[in-house]
């Protein structure tokens, strides 16, 4: 079974030191995938693996590891590009419903996996992206980046 | 395979039509477990299944399905009231990482599922919070929400 780091080495990790999302979550494409849209408080960013159509990652700037250590503003800028972002996904995708889920079980630097569920989809399954790996043909991909990022701008 | 309902009829139930969450968040006892506390936008409640310890929900009010449909003292609000709610869960069971997980794929009245993950778990399980069934004696449950419920008040 996977198990966590030791806990002095994730209790550092929480402080971020060592964190991969401060070390790439703003570039253009990292190894998850391509940068969407620079957001007021975060990076909005669409994986490699499409295999769910649509999940795609909303990552805060700067590090922080738990809701609660966030200042008002700061949480509530953060939820609104999530919101936004959100908003994106369903213009582009018309999706049954979207899951929005903050983990960080392995980064725990505060990202929220947007999820897009389908009417073909069993509603019970837990969420599970690197189930299966979708990668499309790179014009596809593109396109899906180009649809987002237009989805965002719409009023 | 379960399914979703079909199209027009989840479209009603996404507009509050026969919504349970409308019907019994607010209730001290309903069937999925007691009120912990009353929040300003929303309710904070403890699952009678405890085979995950700490598994609570954070429900929103109104019935709303999607968080960009919220307006902004709305959208801040909840999100203040789901931190409130985490630390009150960080404080009484010292987490690795808490999870947190909005769906509503079976009921569409955005409600957030907050899960302490710990150091026993595999950090790659996708969480089911249904997998198992672990009903606590009543005076151990009575005791997390009197944990939970002074958690909420210290400063």
């Amino acid at each position: 079974m996977p198990t966590w780091m030791p806990p002095d080495e994730w209790a550092a990790l929480k402080r971020g030191d060592g964190c991969v999302l401060c070390e790439d979550a703003h570039q253009d494409v990292n190894v998850f995938g391509s940068k969407i849209a620079d957001l007021t408080w975060s990076w909005f960013r669409l994986a490699n693996n499409q295999y769910l159509p649509g999940w795609t990652v909303v990552t805060l700037k700067r590090h922080a590891t738990e809701l609660f250590q966030l200042a008002p503003d700061e949480l509530a800028g953060y939820w609104a590009d999530v919101a936004r972002a959100a908003r994106a996904l369903d213009r582009v995708f018309q999706p049954a419903k979207i899951n929005y889920l903050v983990m960080g079980n392995i980064c725990p630097h505060i990202h929220c996996h947007l999820v897009p569920r389908f009417y073909s989809d069993d509603p019970t399954w837990p969420v599970n992206m690197n189930q299966e790996q979708g990668i499309l043909p790179p014009d596809q991909y593109a396109a899906r980046l180009d649809a987002l990022r237009q989805a965002l701008t719409d009023a």
